[in-house]
């Protein structure tokens, strides 16, 4: 589309040229970018698709990171939602809004930054778009492929068993930290920090639960546990109990936060996976089987409500009729 | 993500629910919005991915248009890309940067213009996300297959005829009438505005041109014809010569700008498509086959260089070094 105030179109032009040349190409990509679209090999098995965008001053400040992580991160949240459906990344388009006093030095480390993820995860970045704006924004598309069936936010059912990847809240006390909101230092901080700026995509962990069967209900934690997890009871039609105690923890975590587990319910941005399966499995064999620490949090009720059960047995409703994010931390 | 500023997630989810929960679906949709990733069914041909962004007060203002019409256009100008390979849309993901001011109506509005589009290409909105941004921009990623093959910028031979479809210049007329650049009123303006707000894509014209042998070159214009072509030569390794007054324009085009052929060279965002053809055809039976009016322009030489030649004969060289879009406007 031609932009009627971007004076230089063809310097726009060799700049996406110029990134995305060195990329490396996956087996599916016959055209990568310089055409009006990409070209990608038929997909034999079924696809899924996912569009994120990351925004300054909403989701991110340039300051608090470098372009590298700030591009490996736009792509890595992202890979979480194929992670979350137990798909393989096949292929990403990259828009970038661009604003004055960001230099190509900028973006060339930005990519950089986004291509090493994207090479991590064996996909192509195939083509996108630039545009001029006022603030800097990343929206990325990745298409994947689901060869062992898609893990869907629908299918829970009661009795089901909740488990949750790695350990969460750490991403949120990391924000706060940068924001000041909390204080921390040394190795706690560093960690929590990297958490919230470095966030990892369990896609591993997801391929690896799309193979068992039946075929588990998943969503990833992008807006923290509690929220997430009320994506799936919504969509499910059903309940679930959760014991507070076994919600996995960081050391970090509980450097600065204690025994509150707020952040932890209700916190984002950490991209670990919650999943439900239909029998209990011990969280060590689990865990070796994924390859990843996972945790069981808690079990999937017929009843419509969201219970959290504390250390000493205590039952209380996590939410009421305004929404599963009522008590959520803004 | 979470977004650490946006106050009411649950709303926003309810918001994107909202809008596509009432679009079609097409055959290859298995799971439209709602979950982590849409879910596609196998392609079984090549496929095709493009990404393209609209953001206010670079390439559109919210008080030129209505809703509706934006929307529409957002996808159109995606789809145009689809229609440059030869290809057949197949799903979109939408994401929406909204800013203050303005309010759900509009958005439905904008959604519903999006549908209405997407059916007529008989394509599905299977997903998207929704986030704040200090300026409205629309970013839309489209997938499609080709199961005639792509055309592609960087198959010109010397020895080429050159076509268009439609006219062009138009949307540029139409721009600078709403800019106040040009002056125009009474059906030209009408016509011309409309070329720039409403365009269609090609998508018909596109599928047919695919199934020509050998596999024609092809480019949509939306930078401009002379800077598109240029995309073509450049990627082909070849050059062109124009016939400046066998370039098609509009009869409002004529009324506003006469025989001056400078916005019909440069001006952008008409959405037409330029194509290559190894054997000269009489404009009037590829008309009838392609289902639109086309007009033949040129040939592509061997020599790398872009020629207009006048109606007296002249041929005077369009670029210089810097570029094929040395001339363009701005």
């Amino acid at each position: 589309m031609a932009d009627p105030t971007l004076s230089n179109s063809l310097e726009e032009f060799s700049l996406i040229a110029r990134l995305v040349a060195k990329l490396p190409r996956s087996q599916r990509t016959i055209l990568g970018p310089g055409d009006d679209c990409a070209i990608l090999a038929p997909s034999r098995v079924a696809e899924v698709v996912t569009m994120d965008s990351m925004v300054e001053g909403v989701h991110f400040r340039v300051e608090w990171t470098t372009p590298e992580a700030l591009g490996a991160r736009a792509l890595a949240v992202n890979l979480s939602d194929i992670a979350a459906m137990g798909g393989t990344p096949t292929a990403c388009v990259v828009n970038l809004a661009i604003r004055p006093g960001l230099g190509v030095r900028f973006f060339d480390r930005l990519y950089a930054g986004m291509a090493k993820e994207a090479a991590a995860a064996k996909t192509d970045i195939v083509g996108g778009n630039i545009t001029r704006a006022s603030e800097l924004a990343i929206t990325i598309t990745v298409m994947g492929e689901v060869p062992n069936g898609a893990m869907r936010r629908d299918s829970a059912r009661a009795g089901d068993e909740i488990y949750v990847t790695g350990t969460v809240g750490d991403a949120a006390a990391g924000l706060r930290i940068m924001q000041g909101a909390i204080k921390a230092r040394g190795k706690a901080r560093t960690y929590l920090v990297n958490r919230y700026l470095s966030p990892s995509a369990r896609l591993e962990a997801g391929r690896r639960l799309a193979r068992m069967r039946p075929i588990p209900s998943a969503i990833d934690i992008s807006d923290g546990l509690m929220q997430d997890l009320g994506h799936v009871l919504e969509r499910s039609g059903v309940g679930a109990e959760i014991e507070v105690e076994a919600i996995p923890r960081s050391e970090a975590y509980r450097a600065v936060a204690g025994d509150d587990p707020a952040l932890a319910l209700s916190g984002g941005d950490d991209y670990e996976l919650l999943f439900c399966l239909r029998r209990r499995e011990s969280e060590a064999a689990l865990s070796r089987r994924l390859g990843v620490a996972v945790s069981r949090i808690g079990r999937i009720v017929g009843r419509r409500q969201l219970t959290l059960i504390g250390a000493d047995g205590t039952r209380q409703p996590y939410s009421g009729v305004a929404g599963w994010n009522q008590l959520r931390e803004h």
